[in-house]
């Protein structure tokens, strides 16, 4: 790939001077023998002058495929278009995929959006505006409306026909669906399949009528398992009765995808992994709200601690474990609770097993405890020659690490029973929560065997 | 969805009732019409004697289009290897795609290799024996070799002939690659474009020379980047000549970006989450290695705080805020840890801003430091009406914090370096790390003010 890279920087470099020189001709050329990707890389590096120039040397329609494809990672898409005239701004959003259009029309404001749809073809601005209904996250706000439908009384020559008059348009030409009189979904052909048989048979008998399809307020998730599953290019959605409204495509499930494994990551850690910021100031205050809400949440353990501080002060030892404790509870319900949030978005049925998991938890909790817990009641008989503090130390850490992990498995689990994401429950959550039940666990253990530890 | 599967549970139950009835015709009519995801949904419903009447009824290619599907997620494929005549599973791998076949044949003992290999094609055996040497996570170990090439110097009409014919045997038909007479690669043309030209158009003229392929070694997440980059279906694989090896298809690449997910995120928690184990004791003996082994490290700080244990009799309130400054510092550090191995992961050129990563992460911890440590010097200072002992605490935050995002960024970077990944300098290995330098950073502070917070 290195020499791709190489190649394509020389091509940048190449194509910067085409547009200095005003070399119309040759930089058209050139730019448009690049695959749309690197178009939009070239693009992106231009300053605001050079993409004047670009906005000249180029139609809408041009300029729209490379949109189709930048559009899901820059956040100067908006710039972009307010430094082209309006129409020429609408026009190109005309001609985007209408998916990637409704994309960047979430991301402007209500007068910029009623501009841009007021210069646009009343069909095709329609079509955007109810896409823009669509709420988040259902399949119906990532599908396209560019799908091939056909008939079935017709044969195979005459829907490649059809398909040939539309592959320009269409976002994917390799699946046709085939729909009734009432635009009801009744049957799917692959091009593979449109290649294989011969001309002159009828779609109705090669095409496939145990169609899948998801609805359109399906949960993208849901729709990326169907994906995974079956190995889709392409999956066809209609409303709840069978009419054929859009298609999702696999290019817009693999973002989907990456989005989930994002949120569940930054979910885990208590930080959005997407910040970009390089400048620390801003970095910082995207962190701190949850580090001063933990903080808080912190305090009532240290007060905690401070309503035990005349046991503390009698046996001193005992300030030497609260780490130890606390930290190894906090680990074991981490892990629980990354288990859990796992468990919950990988489960077709989301009300069921939810008792077995939160039990089978507990029971993990308690063998992990024990093991954890006779290790550390041996270490700390010995090392302190006082078996009696180990068997404090011991008993805590295994109350502790069940309860962790009982906290771990349920919290997510009531927090997607009360339609939160479950990944919200972080991981710095979880171990500053654990932090407060350990102590409370220890102390309490510690209290009941005073007498006996501190004599012996 | 839901009336999918209700249709789906019925027509399982008659197929059952088929296969129990000997109804050869009606089985394998009703089997065969299902999707090959469905299918393998059904066999895998089945216990080991319907699975042999499904043996002789459906013919081992038949099976080999189900097993393509269910191989990636299944356990028991082996199983089902060794219940079927040897004859019949090798013929039935061999009309596998060869990458699932290949995933197959890395799961299985070397003996069984050989068996199955010596009784398929010599042709096709070499072909699978080639695909198993290369390395793990590379392009190689993921590509198939079923895919169409031709030459250049044809009319798009012969090239959609050879198209067709291949159609039954390719994973897709989808792009045809263009090669010369020493099968290098120099051209790529889609079905689409294929399609929409003329059929006595040359297919040099039509094909694009400008061809995105991935080298056989190329690591599997770059190969995964280019496909989320240039909304691929499929990509081309070659040697360092150029020469044509195989395919890498999209439906790979999203068992390469759940599987990478998946990692990242069980890295960060500590734990496997696709553990699926329902048994208590094999759940905890996957985590426990991980818990003791930071049991271990967290000794170290239960002896580094035994060895303040003089300070902390003379001061038993610094008790009370142990577990508030290594938690704090903790959460501060997987936030760090969380953005580091994000950004290591999406960086193009994994060897610049490493620098510029940490000096960040150092000034984002002492942002949220002060910020942090500012809080808790008030609240502590009121609330203890001893504004030293804020101070000390204080302090003693803005240090542990600083430490932990630096430990944070820095440990998974140098993982990188040395060739680890980065991912498996866990969240909880960080935390209990940050545990011991925050204790030794809190102790350290407090001694020095010892006579001035004890006095107030």
């Amino acid at each position: 790939m290195d020499e791709n890279q190489e190649e394509l920087e020389a091509h940048f470099l190449q194509l910067k001077s085409e547009l200095q020189k005003n070399d119309l001709q040759d930089f058209r050329e050139h730019f448009l023998e690049m695959h749309i990707y690197d178009q939009g890389q070239f693009y992106q590096s231009l300053d605001g002058e050079e993409r004047q120039l670009v906005y000249s040397y180029m139609s809408p329609k041009e300029l729209a495929d490379m949109f189709d494809v930048i559009e899901e990672d820059d956040e100067h898409v908006e710039e972009y278009l307010s430094e082209m005239r309006p129409r020429y701004a609408a026009d190109m959003l005309s001609e985007m995929y209408t998916d990637n259009a409704v994309d960047i029309f979430n991301e402007l404001d209500k007068k910029q959006v009623a501009k841009y749809l007021s210069l646009m073809e009343p069909e095709h601005a329609n079509e955007i505006r109810e896409l823009l209904h669509y709420e988040d996250d259902t399949a119906g706000s990532i599908m396209t409306t560019e799908f091939v439908s056909i008939v079935a009384n017709q044969t195979v020559r005459s829907a490649m026909y059809v398909l040939k008059k539309e592959a320009q348009i269409a976002e994917t030409i390799y699946y046709t669906y085939v729909v009734n009189t009432e635009n009801q979904l009744v049957g799917v052909i692959s091009l593979r399949d449109l290649i294989i048989n011969d001309d002159d048979t009828m779609v109705s008998e090669v095409m496939s009528e145990r169609v899948i399809s998801v609805h359109v307020g399906d949960d993208q998730e849901d729709v990326a398992q169907m994906f995974r599953d079956y190995d889709f290019l392409a999956l066809p959605v209609t409303d709840y009765e069978d009419h054929l409204l859009g298609i999702v495509t696999v290019d817009d499930i693999i973002d989907v995808i990456d989005d989930e494994a994002a949120s569940d990551y930054s979910g885990l850690a208590g930080v959005n992994v997407e910040e970009v910021d390089e400048n620390p100031i801003k970095s910082a205050s995207r962190r701190l709200p949850w580090l001063i809400t933990l903080l808080f949440l912190g305090m009532t353990t240290a007060s905690l601690i401070n309503h035990y501080e005349a046991l503390v002060s009698k046996a001193s030892i005992l300030a030497v474990f609260i780490s130890l404790i606390t930290g190894t509870a906090g680990n074991a319900g981490t892990q629980s609770l990354a288990v859990a949030v796992r468990r919950i978005a990988m489960s077709d049925d989301k009300d069921s097993g939810f008792g077995r998991l939160i039990i089978g938890e507990i029971l993990t909790g308690l063998v992990t405890g024990l093991v954890t817990g006779a290790t550390i009641f041996i270490i700390v008989g010995i090392w302190k020659h006082n078996f009696v503090l180990g068997f404090v130390i011991g008993t805590a850490m295994v109350a502790a690490i069940t309860v962790a992990n009982l906290a771990g498995s349920l919290i997510p689990m009531v927090m997607e029973k009360l339609g939160f994401d479950p990944a919200v429950a972080s991981g710095p959550f979880i171990t500053t929560l654990s932090d407060l039940t350990s102590v409370l666990i220890y102390f309490n253990i510690a209290s009941l065997f005073m007498e006996h530890f501190i004599g012996s």
